[in-house]
């Protein structure tokens, strides 16, 4: 007898999931519907900014797979324009509406994947709904956004939040010409990267010319009579604006799951297991509306980044498809490139290492991407956060030139299973000078933590 | 009392073991007299093609520190162009030849560091002394090779030898604007990456301009009547030559102290342990004339790289000094780039594999340096060889337009400790559209690898 799969959400890791799970059963063994509220499927919404910026030409570059190659080579009855309004766990089905005509379907499941990924945290200030107010999320987001610079050639624009998202889209907004103000409630952009390595951040967002205003919240957005923006106002005065942009990072959208009465854990995240199961037999979950389990503080979390959705999808497929598969948690890896300075992380941060019941011991190294007498040498910035007593490797941060941040991979690398920063500084990394001085600094900075934990013995 | 380190050679592993055991006991401690051959100390010999190519302009940038900055800053005596011509190790006693004077000096010692570096293997031909065939392995050797260049303008160089040093200086003669026959008695240029991948390196050096000749043994060096190189008499016929450059590989140039009845193991390399300790008590080697653990095949190998010899050099000079520290083994790891192509290998190729007793499964996959809609995303190409049934990552080979070889260390931290391709598939590594596709290609490979391994058991 056929069975059906309904996924939830058609970007990455509901379309990793069921493409994979169709790798594994033919259509007349698994029906598979798949209901996506927006126009596109399997999008690289990382992509979006860029696209914004003008390094991307077109929209259809960002988008993996379109709907009707889901629906011709695979089999999948992908439904665009179609949100899913409710889930019943107990009947089992799922209530679709077409957007378009707001006509509602029941939709009978034997699996539900549930892969409605994040929604961008709006501060909650007045006027954040108004007109010319947009997050980047989708890439209707995008379009919509594209559309504004074209129709209504804005002057000036307020980023609110600067972190991954904010500063991607305060430099997009740049390189289209327009101005920015940035506004961040920290004392320093990138959150996620510790207070020492920030400053460099600060710098380089200000050469490029965008307005910083550290420490400053957002606490209105006014409108003009035609109900579009014109200006925030902040606890530092107020900025004149033509559209404003939210980068205030992203949540879990696992409200509709969740008003279904599946258990959600950290950030809102909805809870799964190793086999992307929720509790509830046949129903599953994957990507940024989960939470994760985070293999240094051994906790779960919750990240929205594509990369993460697609290893969840892909292990939800294998499993809804009958196989055998587990997700191994995340390391909280991240890397951007915004102004020209490249900014890498992964693991656990001085302050979040502290948070997790870690005494950290830090230290910090300048080195050469490439062989100092090298040409196109660049300046990168290694921060390691290890261990007392121990040495252990508890994460690390590259602020970085051109050519030096993905090196953060191989601190993720040596994070996956564990490793002491004492072992860590003679590991046999490549070397020729095209590619790194004689010491790699991956090996420079877990030498100098090495040092620090010695040091810190005494 | 103070007590003597004679350290004989003054590159990578012995100054490194000089600065590092100075680091630790004083001057009035221990003295330290170092001796070199040479003209210079700690210098970068893998930069050598660089500037004979012209990308670095001057020979003090590969120099890393001068004899002066030893003697005036770390109190080490250091004496360039100064040849040890014979160890005693029953009388505790070196004989240092000044090459200039001639005048032979014994010098007593508590403490001995062998690091006597490579040699060129010159391949036994007749007239392989002869006057323009260069080696490359010390700034003299650049220097007489930039020299003859100047003097003689030569118009073809043939280089023997398409290893690492052979293609990098075909390249440098190249890009001197001489024409280069490049010959090779192996069927592909870079033995040491698998042929399936080699072929891509062929093309490169071709499309160079370089003329290959594989498949081909040098039989004979004639020369004119002055002495210098005509031609280089091969296989398949004769190469006017204006100039022969040796690109033959290198190997552990231990004689001196295998005749003082120093144990010698693989390929020549003197035998050490893990803390660089030779079996004569104080005696100890380090650097390209050792054999060095490899960490893969569980079996000692030798591998002249600077790298590894700065490291051993470091371990050298701290249980010198009196500390502790352990050479924890290598991994095979090499990266180079030539003719635009970056090239680099960790662990076992697919015949080291079998060589080694395992039954390798391999993979090769081709992907993307960045997110393929993102500008200035290239080429790369994985191969990934994994144990059969078990998956274990044995080693990895990647060939890369600009971009994308340093990801081998990725592998490197992976062999490192061991780990399966179906766990590295997973691994939770950076993301960003400028730095790599959503699944990084080193999961791709991983996962390809993974699906290979499951497929070889059916």
């Amino acid at each position: 007898m056929t069975t059906r799969l309904v996924v939830i959400g058609g970007t990455a890791a509901g379309m990793s999931a069921a493409s994979q799970a169709r790798r594994q059963r033919g259509p007349d063994d698994l029906e598979i519907v798949a209901l996506e509220r927006g126009a596109d499927t399997s999008y690289a919404a990382c992509g979006i900014p860029y696209w914004v910026g003008g390094a991307v030409d077109e929209r259809d570059q960002l988008v993996a797979r379109a709907p009707e190659v889901f629906r011709s080579k695979q089999s999948i009855d992908v439904r665009i324009r179609t949100e899913a309004t409710s889930i019943d766990l107990d009947a089992r089905t799922v209530v679709a509406r077409d957007l378009a005509s707001g006509t509602e379907e029941q939709l009978g499941f034997d699996h539900l994947l549930v892969a409605t990924g994040a929604s961008p945290v709006r501060p909650p200030v007045p006027g954040i709904d108004a007109d010319g107010v947009f997050g980047v999320q989708t890439l209707d987001d995008g379009q919509a956004l594209l559309d504004a610079l074209e129709q209504r050639r804005p002057q000036r624009a307020t980023v609110i939040g600067a972190g991954y998202i904010g500063l991607e889209m305060a430099e997009a907004m740049i390189l289209r010409g327009i101005e920015v103000d940035l506004v961040e409630q920290l004392p320093r952009p990138m959150a996620t990267i510790d207070a020492d390595l920030g400053d460099r951040i600060a710098e380089a967002l200000r050469e490029m010319g965008i307005k910083l205003h550290l420490g400053v919240g957002a606490e209105a957005i006014e409108t003009g009579d035609d109900g579009w923006v014109r200006s925030v106002v902040t606890s530092d005065g107020e900025l004149a604006a033509d559209l404003v942009v939210l980068g205030t990072g992203a949540k879990p959208e696992s409200r509709l799951a969740a008003d279904a009465g599946l258990p959600t854990g950290a950030r809102g995240g909805l809870v799964v297991d190793r086999r992307q199961r929720t509790p509830v037999d046949g129903v599953w979950a994957a990507g940024d509306c989960t939470q994760v389990f985070h293999r240094v503080t051994q906790a779960p979390t919750a990240i929205a980044l594509g990369t993460i959705a697609n290893k969840q999808g892909r292990i939800a497929g294998i499993n809804l498809g009958g196989g055998y598969a587990t997700f191994p948690g995340v390391l909280g890896t991240a890397v951007t490139k915004v102004c020209g300075l490249e900014i890498a992380r992964t693991g656990l941060g001085e302050q979040e290492a502290r948070d997790a019941g870690f005494v950290p011991v830090c230290s910090t190294v300048r080195s050469s991407t490439r062989a100092a007498y090298y040409p196109g040498a660049r300046s990168v910035t290694i921060k390691v956060i290890a261990e007392r007593h121990t040495g252990r490797l508890l994460g690390a941060q590259i602020i970085s030139e051109e050519g030096g941040a993905k090196r953060i991979d191989v601190f993720a690398m040596a994070l996956w299973n564990g490793i002491d920063v004492q072992e860590l500084a003679y590991v046999d990394l490549s070397y020729a000078p095209p590619f790194s001085p004689v010491w790699d600094p991956v090996l420079i900075a877990a030498r100098k933590a090495a040092d620090a934990v010695a040091a810190d013995e005494v």
